[in-house]
């Protein structure tokens, strides 16, 4: 089954288009989880046990399991096995380096942490995209417009007299994913409205990875109408703090699974 | 003491710009270290020892340690412990996200594997550079114009009608190594000697990483003419698998020594 297909399939079941970004700080660790010497794995079985039937994929960030070392990438490791085999997961490392590199990290990503897809940044050009996309069942988000504050400084320039750099990126993964045989989609802030407009104008059939709903204050709806491909693959809209940290008392599991049904319910209505 | 002066002293003790690039595959893992359930630590440390006298910084990447898993992410806690502490480490991950993830970035590299400094990959703009420049001791080289193939598809760009991506993005480190604590340097390959040499125009002071010497094919002579900042810093001029893989039987830690003695002595007669 193709990376899509088992997007599509969890997006159907589940009834969302919500993913959950694992983006765990054991500082923010709920009290319940405190008493335990390794936080990383237990916190992350009671988010997946509270949230698993209401996401379409899950989105590990390598950040912040590199923050905790070698004991957080053990835990990483753990929690990639212990997430349901239908729910995609997308290991969100910006991943860029030359052929042969690129190819370790695919390695890394695909054959060890389980990952369905990747994420991975531009800026050295197609021989760093491409090892990824040899996986014919697996896919690889690219940047194109982030949403981070200062994500216009580089990406909203005009290259070559034309276009703006975010939109010739766009093209390229056009391209890239044409070529496969892996899926080729885009990363694009539900933060930049405009752009988000402008790069679905420009790849009416890339999926897309869209941060930026929870804790960043994105616009959910601008996300979802744009969000959907011609062939009707839903967005995947992360949302990490805003769950994760619903609460970080004893009934934080129940918070997150609240937070995360507050955010699929406002999708479903907006279909 | 910083990550400047840290790398210079190296460089003086050791009479060298040398850097040796920790890439270790274990499919190309010498028959002496074969016999080894993990090869990594046991390889690192033969290549280390054979070489800490040559070199004036390490600098593992990433991606081959993420490829063996969890595993190799012990290893790699493990390799940069049994650096010399007088040596630099960088970290080569070619970091790049938003500001939260990008302190778990910096916590990790920085306080788990003991980095001096790290590579970063701007595409995603300042918010994406500053938290690695937090800490006052430790650098940062951001890719400017990388060594692979396909760099110039983005990187030489024409941008707002006045400059090329890779000039700008040289500008922009010029500002953030202003603003500090952190040292801002810059990646650039030495494959590609136009941009070398622009770049070296562009920002005198700015401390160079430059990849592709080896394998790469890049030029020596040229990295060393523009390697030098106007301070007298010389380059971090790397070698990975030129120096590593020298032999893979068993004689592979004297062929280690031996090619990079070689990179040295050209560099010295260089200078």
């Amino acid at each position: 089954m193709s990376f899509i297909e088992k997007l599509r399939s969890a997006q159907e079941r589940n009834r969302s288009y919500l993913c959950v970004g694992l983006d765990i700080v054991t500082a923010n660790t709920p009290l319940p989880i405190q008493p335990y010497d390794e936080q990383m794995l237990p916190f992350a079985r009671e988010i997946i046990d509270a949230t698993k039937d209401l996401v379409c994929a899950y989105k590990p960030n390598l950040g912040f399991f590199l923050a905790e070392g070698a004991a957080g990438i053990v835990a990483l490791e753990r929690i990639v096995r212990y997430i349901p085999s239908d729910i995609p997961i997308i290991l969100d490392g910006k991943f860029g380096d030359i052929g042969n590199t690129a190819e370790a990290y695919a390695r890394g990503a695909f054959e060890q942490f389980m990952a369905d897809a990747v994420t991975l940044s531009p800026y050295m050009g197609s021989d760093s995209v491409k090892p990824f996309l040899k996986y014919a069942d697996r896919g690889a988000f690219v940047l194109a417009r982030t949403s981070n504050a200062n994500a216009g400084e580089f990406q909203n320039l005009s290259v070559q007299g034309e276009e703006l750099l975010f939109e010739k990126l766009t093209r390229s993964a056009r391209r890239w994913n044409e070529e496969g045989p892996g899926a080729c989609g885009l990363v694009v802030g539900a933060t930049a409205p405009q752009e988000l407009a402008r790069i679905r104008e420009l790849a009416p059939e890339l999926p897309f990875l869209i941060p930026g709903v929870g804790a960043q204050g994105g616009d959910l709806a601008l996300a979802l109408r744009y969000g959907r491909t011609t062939t009707g693959l839903g967005p995947v809209v992360n949302a990490s703090r805003s769950v994760l940290y619903a609460s970080r008392k004893v009934d934080f599991a129940d918070a997150a699974r609240a937070a995360a049904l507050e955010l699929v319910m406002k999708m479903r209505e907006a279909k």
